[in-house]
C-alpha cells in the first residue's frame, strides 16, 4: 500500500524488490520482447522489426509515474505501455509499430508478468524454506533426547523432547513446502491467447509462437489460455498462506516458550532488535511477531483469490484485476515470515535445564524413549522427502 | 446449523448423510473397535477383551442426544463416548474396560473420525466430478464448431465456439479435481498419538498398533501424529473451495448466457424446479444458484481452516475443535454445487441458432478455426489427465 | 451441518432451538398468517378467507423432511410451503387459496423469516452479553487493587492490576455489544416487495399492508424492500463476529493465565467438564476453547456475508440464498462463545497471591495507583454506557 | 505492496498520498510534537525543551529508507524514529532528549498515527460518498418514471423504473455511509497508555496529558488505552468493506446493463479509458471493474482485522502489527471504488428507449405506478437521512 515502512516491517527487501514497479516493468518489456522474437522466429515479423522492438523494450522512453497514471486511467497497464512502445519504434518502422504486442491482449501481458514475478519470488521462498528446514532438522537431531513438558490445550500433558517439537515443526514445513512447490509449478504458465483466448491473431501459428514464448520466459505452456481458469493462481495463493501458517505455528510455540515464567527457548539476541521504545530491559519476540502477523493476514488474502475464481465468460470483469496485488502481498508476507523465523531458528536459544526443571515441577516423569523413536522416524521421512 | 431445510438447499442428501451424527458415531465406534483389535493383534489386550469391546462398539447403549449434550459439557465427544463404552463392558471385564480407548486421546478419535468421514465424502465428490467432466467433454466435442460471441469484460470481443467455452470449463474442473485428489490423499491420515503425541501408551508398540489401525481404517500412517500439523486439513479445505470456484465459474457463465436478452443456453426444464412463488412464468437458474452460493461461501470457510494452522504446542486450544464442522460444510457445499451443475450440464439446452444470430449482430465475423484447434488440444489434455 | 454433536459443541441448546427447522417453519407460517391478516385489514381478503389461511398456518399438513426435499428441488422453500398451504385451504375456498402468499415473493418469506429468527436470537445474545458484563464489572471492582504483571508482546512489561485487565475486557465487550445492538435494530426489517420489489400485487395498498405486517411481526418497515440491499445483514454478521472476537480476547487471556507455569487464573472446576480422555489429572480450559474456536470461525463467515453484497438487479442469483445459514452459524457460534465465557467469568478462580509472586519475580515494582485510577474511569464509562 | 502501478489501478492518487511514508512520518512527528507540548502544558517539560523537540519534529534528520530498514530490524518504527529525534536534540539539551516520547510506547505512536491517517482518509471517503449520492438521487428523480425490466435471479420479472433501481442503489449507499461514519467516529481515538497501558509515566498527570493530546490531534479520548481492544479498528474495516460492497452492487448492475445484448446503460465515454489493447472497437466498463475488484478484495481484508481481535494481554504479539497495512488497503480500495463509480454515475449514459423496447419484448406490461411511489418514498428517506 505504497508505504515502504509498513511493507518492510512484514516482508524482506529482496522480495519487495521483485514486486516493485521497476521489476514489474522489466518483466513486461521482457514479455513484449519475447513476443517480438517469437513472431520473428515464426516468420510473422521481419528480423529488423524484431530488433527494433527488442531494442525499444531494452530502453523504454516512459517513466513509472506516467505509466502508473495512464494505466489507472486506461484500466490496464498494457494500453499505455504498448502505445509508448509503438511510438518508440513508429518513426523507424511502421510494420514494427504494428508488430508490437501483436496477437496479444492486455490480460496476456498482465498474467504473464504476474507469473514471471511469481517464479522469481518462488526462488526466494524456496531457499528460505530450505534454510528453515536445515535449522529445524539440526534442532530435532540435537535435542532428540532433551526432555520437556508436552503441552496440550495449553496445559502440561506428558513428557516429550524438544527434538520432538522441532521434528513436528519440520514435518509441518516440509508438507507445506511440498504443496507450495507443486502449486508453483502448476501456476507458472504462459498467458497468451489474444482478445478472446483463441490465439487468432497469429495467422494460424499461435501455438508455435506461444511455445517459443513459454520456452523463452521459462514458463510452461497450458493446453489453452487460462484467462478464466484461475484455480492455479488461487491454489498458489492458498499454498503460500499455508506455508505462512506452518511457519506461524513455529512462531506461536517459540513465543509461548519464551514467556518469562516458562523461559525454555528464546529468539537470539540481535543488536537493535526486539527492544521496546518504553522499556529498555525488554527483549521482544520480534521474529515471531512478523510470522504471526503474516499468519493472521495471509488466509484472508488466499480466500479473496479463491472467491475470484468464477470469472465471467472468456475474460472477466474485475476478477483477474484483483489478483496481482493480492498474490504479491502473499509472497511478501510469507517471505517475511520465513525470513524472520529463519533468523530465529538459526540462533534459537534453547534452555534444556529450564525445560527439565519445568518438567520436574509437573511430576509427569521423564520417559521419552517413544518420543525419541518418533524423532528418528520423522528425520528419516524428512530426508526422503527432499 | 441444525436446519435440514437450509442444509438441503445447498447440499445433497447423500453428502449430508455422511456427516450426520449417526455416521459420525459409526466412525467413532469403528475407530474404537479397530483400536481394540490392533491392541489385541499386538498382544496388548486379550482376545476376549477385544471381542467384548468390539461387540460394545457394534451396539452402543447411548443415544445421540445424550452424547451431544455430554460432549458439549465435557468439551469433547471422546470422554462421554469412551465412558459409556467402558460402562458397557465393565460388568463383563475390568481389563476390557481399561482397554477401551487405551493409548488414545480425544483428538485421536476426533481427527480420525473427521478424515474417515472426509474419505467417504471424497468418493461422492470424485464421482460427481467425473459426471461433470463427462458432460463437459461431450459438450466441447459436440459444439466444437458452434460459433458464438467470445465475451471479455462482459463485452463482445471475438468469435469463439461454444465448444471452446465448454473446453475451458472442462480444463478448469480437471485442474481443480487433480488438486482435490492430491489433497484428499494427503489428508486422510490416521491420527493416533495419545496424550502428547508420543504413542507412549502402547508399551513400545505404538507404531505397530498405529500401522494396523491405519490399514484397518483405510488411512495412511503419518511419520508422526499430526495433532498440530494442520496444513493438510487446510489444504483439503482449500482444494474443495477451489473445486466450488471452478464449478461456480460454469454456473456464472450459464446464468449469464440464460439471460432473456442473450438466451444462448438454459438449464434443463425440470418439473417443480426453478419456478417462482410469485411468477408462474419464470424459469430460474436454480442449479446455477446453488453453485454460485457455494462459490460465495466456500472461500471464507477455507480461510478459517488456514487461519487455524498455528495451533499451540502438542495439541492446541480451540483450533482443531473449529475444523470439523468447517470441513464438513465445505464437503456439503461443494458437493451441492457439483451435483446441481451435473444436472444442469447433463441436460443443458444449447441454442446454436441464437448464438449465431447474436454473433452476427456484432459484426465480429465467424472464423473459428483457431478456436476449434484449441478445443481439440484441450480434449487431448483432458484424456491424458485421466 | 446436520450434526447435533458438532453443533452443540460450539453453541447452546437455546440458540440451536431458534434456528432449527421447527422454528424456521413456525416463523414462515407466522409470516403467511400475518400477511393474510394484513390483506384482510386492508380489505383485500375476506374475513373468512383470512380465518381459513390463519388456521391452515396454525396446523400445516406437511412435515419437515418433505418440505426440505421439495424446497431443495424447487430452489426455494416458499414454493412448496405455499403450495401445501394453498392445498390445505383450496377445498374450503378458492379465493382463500388465491389469497395465500398474495403479493409476496419467495425472498420476502425467506428474508422475513431470517430476520425474525435473528430477532429472537438477539435476545439470547443480549442477555448473555449482560451476564458477562455484570461478571466483568464485578471482577474489575473486586480486583481494582490486585497487582499483577502487565504483559506486552507476551513479555512482562509493567505492573497493572487484575481489575485493569478485567476493565479492559469489559470495555471491549461493551463496545462490541453497542455495535451489535445498533446492527440488530438496523437489520430486523420486514421484507415485503413482491416479484420485483415494487409492492405491485396489493392494488395500491402495498405500503399499508407492509406497515401492518411489520407491526405484527415486530419488525421495522424499510423505505423500500431491501431485496438487493444486503449491507445490514452483512453489518449484523460483522457485529456478531466482532462480539465473538471481543469475548475471544477474554478467552485468550484466561487461557494464557491458566498456564501451569503462570497459574494466575483458572476456569471454575465443573464436574465432568474440562477433563481429558487420556489424562484424568488435567483440567482443560474448555470454556476458553469454545470461545477461541468461535473467534477463529466467525470472521470468515462475516466476510462471506460482505462478499455477497453486490447482488444482481432487483433480486440476485445465489447471493441472498447463501446468507441465512451463515448468519445462523454466526449467531450459534457467538452465543456459544458468550455462554461458555459467562460460565468461566461467573466462577473464575483468581489467584492474587500467585499474581503477586509472579510480579515480584520480575522486579518491576508494584505501584498501581495509575492503573486503579483507570479502572475507576472505565467502570464509570461502563455505567454510563448502559 | 510497493507497486505504484498496481496500487494506482485500484485506488486514487489522493488516498495513496495519505498513506504513503511521508504522510505516515508527518503524522508520527505531529504525535511526538503534540506529546511534547502536552507534557509542557502539564509542567512535565520545560518550555525550551518543548520548543527543541517540536523543532526537531518539524525538521527530522533521517530519511525514509533508513527509517524503514531500521524499523524492520527493530520490529517497530517508534524505536529508530525516537532515537533519531533524541539524537537531534541531545546535543542541545539532555532533558529534552529524555522528554522525547516520554511516557509513550511504540504502540501509542503506531496506533495514533494509524487513526490520524484514518481520519484524513475518511474525509475523502465521505466527500466521494456524497458525490455519489448526489448523482444517484438525481438519477432516481430523473428516471422516476422510466420503465424498464425488473430482473430477478437474472431473469425478467416485472416492470420497474430505472428511478427505482437508482433509488435502491442510493439507499444502499446511504445505509453503508451511515455505518461508516459511526465507525469512523468510534475508531478515531487517541492511543496513549505507555508500556502497559496504565499512563504510569506521567507523574499522575497521564489523563490530563492524554486529553490535551487528543484535543490537539482532533481525536477522541477513550476511557482507557485501547491497546488490546481492537473491535473499533475491525468495525471500521468492516464498514469500509461494506461501503465497497454497496458501491460494488451498483457496479454489478451497471456492468450487466451495459452488456451488448441489453444495452440499457453505459459508462460515460472518456478519452483513453475503457479501451482494449487488442480491440480498438471495445468500450470496457473500467469504472465498474475497479469497483468490482474492490468488492472482491475488501471482505477478506475486513475478516483479517476481525480475526486479529483476540490479542494477548496488555499489548499483543503480531496482532496489532498486522492491522495498519490492512486498514490502509481498505481505505485505498474503497476510495478507488467510490471514485471510479462517482465518475460512472456522474456521466452515466441511460438509454430509456432501449429499456422500453426490452421491456416490451417480455410482454410484462408497463404499469409502474407502485414503483414510482416507492421512489418518492426512498428520496424522502434519503433527504431525511442527511
Amino acid at each position: 500500500m505504497a508505504s515502504l515502512i509498513r511493507d518492510r516491517s512484514g516482508s524482506t527487501a529482496e522480495m519487495l524488490e521483485i514486486f516493485r514497479d521497476a521489476s514489474l516493468l522489466k518483466a513486461a518489456y521482457t514479455f513484449e520482447a519475447a513476443l517480438a522474437r517469437s513472431l520473428g522466429a515464426e516468420g510473422l515479423l521481419s528480423a529488423s522489426d524484431v530488433a527494433l522492438i527488442v531494442s525499444a523494450c531494452d530502453a523504454p522512453s516512459v517513466d513509472i509515474a506516467t505509466l502508473a497514471a495512464e494505466a489507472a486511467h486506461a484500466g490496464t497497464l498494457a494500453i499505455p505501455l504498448v502505445e509508448h512502445l509503438r511510438d518508440d519504434v513508429a518513426s523507424r518502422s511502421g510494420t514494427a509499430a504494428e508488430g508490437v504486442h501483436r496477437g496479444a491482449t492486455s490480460q496476456d501481458l498482465a498474467d504473464s508478468v504476474l507469473v514471471m514475478q511469481a517464479k522469481h519470488a518462488s526462488v526466494l521462498i524456496d531457499s528460505t524454506l530450505s534454510r528453515i528446514t536445515v535449522a529445524l532438522a539440526r534442532l530435532a537431531q540435537t535435542h532428540i533426547a532433551t526432555p520437556m513438558i508436552g503441552r496440550t490445550l495449553l496445559q502440561p500433558a506428558r513428557p516429550i523432547t524438544f527434538g520432538l517439537k522441532a521434528a513436528n515443526w519440520l514435518l509441518g514445513i516440509d508438507s507445506a513446502a511440498a504443496r507450495f512447490r507443486t502449486e508453483r509449478d502448476g501456476a507458472t504458465q504462459l498467458q497468451l491467447g489474444g482478445a478472446a483466448g483463441t490465439l487468432s491473431g497469429f495467422d494460424g501459428k499461435g501455438l508455435a509462437v506461444a511455445q517459443r514464448m513459454a520456452d523463452a520466459l521459462g514458463l510452461s505452456l497450458p493446453a489453452m489460455p487460462w484467462h478464466t481458469r484461475r484455480d492455479r493462481i488461487a491454489g498458489l495463493g492458498a499454498a503460500l498462506a499455508i506455508v505462512a501458517g506452518a511457519v506461524g505455528k513455529v512462531a506461536r510455540d517459540v513465543s509461548l516458550l519464551a514467556q518469562h515464567e516458562i523461559a525454555e527457548a528464546f529468539e537470539p539476541t540481535i543488536a537493535g532488535r526486539g527492544g521496546s521504545s518504553a522499556m529498555r530491559h525488554k527483549r521482544n519476540a520480534t521474529g515471531c511477531q512478523v510470522a504471526l502477523s503474516a499468519a493472521l493476514r495471509c488466509p484472508a488474502l488466499a480466500s479473496s483469490l479463491i472467491s475470484g475464481i468464477p470469472q465471467e465468460h472468456e475474460r472477466g470483469l474485475g476478477g483477474w484485476q484483483a489478483e496481482a496485488p493480492v498474490l504479491a502481498e502473499l509472497f511478501a508476507l510469507t517471505h517475511g515470515a520465513l525470513d524472520a523465523m529463519a533468523v530465529v531458528l538459526d540462533g534459537l536459544n534453547v534452555d534444556p535445564s529450564t525445560m527439565a526443571r519445568n518438567l520436574q515441577s509437573t511430576g509427569l516423569g521423564d520417559d521419552t524413549a517413544e518420543a525419541q523413536r518418533l524423532v528418528r522416524r520423522a528425520l528419516e521421512h524428512h530426508r526422503k522427502a527432499r
